[in-house]
């Protein structure tokens, strides 16, 4: 049995709480690096085998958990988040099963070349350390980043939300039995024994240097909380203001059937489109059954005078708009003078997230590849494939808009770092 | 002709002069990540001809720098490092050759593949944005820093010691004239115009967004300062305690040539040895000739009393000893059990640096270089090959022990990010 639950709230030493956390993490880090591909695997398969036996207690749990968030008022979209049931808790024990399948990252040689003194040098894959999951109302999200940490080699330690603790605590302790069955150090996933919020202040401090990368999984408030107290690196986007242009040479077939995915697939994922771009030189065949599709599609447009024109449902947007992130059926659109005008649009309010460009014209596509400084730029193909999965990761702990270290979708390749192995024969530096 | 120049002390507005010097930095990084590699080229071939013409304008900036210095009371050690001669200033113009002649790491394709769904994903190179350069009285950082952003398609705002305020105006007039003839922005290369300290404050802060990496090029306390002080990510190593492990199962010969080079070859370089570990199993036929090589060699060994008994001119050694890096001839010596102990040493003493195995016992040496948890490690080569010249990067802006992003040497594909560039046929998600 793993050491016995600290109360729910209140916590009489809270920093030193965390920082044994913290160190007890690092140890377990070093152990994990170390760890074989097989011994790994065997604790996610022991993980999914034990959620899957605990769906009783974990529903149990989560039960609780809803009952008070039902009590506090909570909105039936936080509950819904929050809420557990047989078959998401299934899902949970396949998705384990899939970061299972994933290619161990740890150890693939990346380069190698020699020296003109013969001396060999290789680049070789090693894990971050360990990594801060910080999330809010999902419990899901322990099962997840959980399974991609250990598979990539890193500790991790997760602060659920709040209102979903017990929940939390309850997949946490099916981890543990993996991890124990496989004979991984338990301290590989640790959970934060509290609901006192100030352990996420102290986890963005990075806990004397045993954190090393802090993910946040939430709302754009956690986000943009994250990134302005972190004193650790940050995989994170705040926001995905994320673009469609339809060229004049695009084949409206297949703008029409991008646009409509790539806003309504589900409107509210970090990939969906934001703002619609059309080429003013194409406007008079391509404006109007665009517009019109989305409006019968159900999405609200927003648009000057030259778009309302093309539909009287359409309304009147503001500046504020180009800018907006709006996890809705709402698009706004505007024409453009070309290409370099839908480039100039996409520098000047885009979130360096995913954007596409519809075309049948070569050059026109790779200008818009090339110049677009996003972390994924999409030609003919929807903005919604901005996914660990859609890219074949096989899972994702999230999707980075920095450009350091990683970008896009961050899968267990991305929670590696790397170091130099050089191979010698007694060779010396004139 | 550039600007006019800035007064040398006394800046009525620093803030605004630094926000602007960011935002042309930025301005001048979107046109560059988009040059030709030819067109870079043409830059850095006309930046070392400037340089080797102004010879004469540069000697003379300089000299009134080390006049200064001297008025100052500077040690004649920091003189040397100022001032600058004929020869000096050929190296810096041979240096930008060496960088011009590097691959362009932008636009290279690191990955591709194609989906089930018919996609085609690459992940390509791209540059960082904007570099910002902190560094002391070594005036030819300008120019090789310079080279190197511009070569990665970055821009890099310089910010030089005051010391050689003169000195690297007299050389960024050099680079701007190379941008010029290549028809670059002269922004891509932007020196800090004033000697006002605060502007180093200002740049760690990131000048509103418009600085992505720092980058500090000095002494351990300018490195201290901008890893606690900056906002934005840094490519730096505090300090190199680097270790070479003469095991049991090495040949005395071998051991004897790499610890000499690994300490004595420039003891004051990031890449020197600060500690040897013996294998206490071999101690009676390695430890007395490896340290009497040293003594013999002019080198200060510290160690306890086992070390001591070796030869009466080892002076004994204190805890701090072990976390030291001594920047001159004085090694600390230990003698440990075997690997495990040494990796145990290097666990709790190193810097994430480089350290070194000597062995002929091939497991042995596979064990140190998977578990020692450092940039670089060697297997029977010098820890003084830790340098981006000696890799085959033919240049670099620095050693980073960081995790994140650029690990070890950082030369030009370092300071690189990538981006996803995905080709459909109209697909979109299900």
């Amino acid at each position: 049995m793993s050491a016995p639950l600290k109360a729910l709230d209140g916590t009489p030493d809270l920093t030193a709480l965390m920082t044994d956390l913290g160190a007890g993490a690092r140890r377990a880090a070093r152990v994990l690096a170390l760890a074989s591909g097989e011994q790994k695997d065997a604790a996610l398969a022991a993980m999914a085998a034990s959620i899957r036996a605990s769906a009783k207690e974990i529903l149990a749990a989560n039960a609780e958990d809803v009952a008070e968030a039902k009590a506090n008022g909570s909105s039936s979209a936080f509950v819904d988040r929050l809420a557990l049931t047989e078959s998401r808790i299934n899902a949970m024990a396949d998705g384990i099963d899939v970061v299972r399948a994933i290619k161990d990252p740890v150890g693939i040689v990346t380069e190698s070349w020699t020296r003109p003194n013969g001396m060999t040098i290789e680049r070789v894959r090693v894990p971050l350390g360990v990594v801060g999951v910080i999330f809010e109302s999902r419990p899901n999200v322990a099962a997840d980043a959980g399974a991609l940490c250990l598979k990539s080699g890193n500790a991790v330690i997760l602060r659920g939300g709040s209102d979903s603790f017990r929940s939390c605590r309850a997949i946490h302790q099916c981890l543990v039995e993996g991890l124990r069955k496989a004979g991984l150090p338990e301290e590989s996933i640790a959970l934060v024994p509290t609901r006192d919020r100030a352990a996420v202040g102290l986890m963005l401090g990075g806990l004397n240097g045993a954190i090393d990368v802090i993910v946040p999984r939430g709302g754009k408030n956690l986000v943009a909380r994250v990134q302005d107290e972190a004193r650790v690196p940050v995989f994170a986007h705040l926001e995905g203001v994320n673009h469609v242009y339809v060229d004049k040479a695009a084949s409206l077939d297949m703008a029409k059937t991008i646009v409509l995915n790539a806003k309504m697939r589900r409107p509210g994922v970090c990939g969906a489109a934001e703002t619609l771009l059309i080429d003013k030189a194409a406007a008079e065949t391509q404006l109007k059954p665009l517009v019109m599709m989305l409006l019968d599609a159900g999405c609200e447009v927003r648009g000057g005078d030259d778009i309302q024109r093309a539909d009287p449902r359409v309304k009147p947007v503001t500046d504020e708009d180009w800018a907006t992130e709006y996890e809705d059926a709402i698009i706004s659109a505007k024409l453009v003078n070309g290409v370099d005008d839908a480039l100039a649009h996409i520098a000047r309010y885009g979130s360096h997230h995913t954007d596409a460009i519809v075309t049948e014209d070569a050059a026109i596509a790779e200008k818009f590849l090339n110049e677009v400084d996003s972390a994924i730029v999409l030609h003919n193909a929807s903005t919604q494939f901005a996914d660990g999965g859609e890219f074949g990761f096989g899972a994702e702990i999230g999707i980075a808009t920095g450009k350091f270290h990683a970008r896009g979708p961050v899968g267990a390749e991305q929670l590696t770092s790397f170091k130099y192995r050089v191979r010698g024969t007694g060779q010396t530096r004139p």
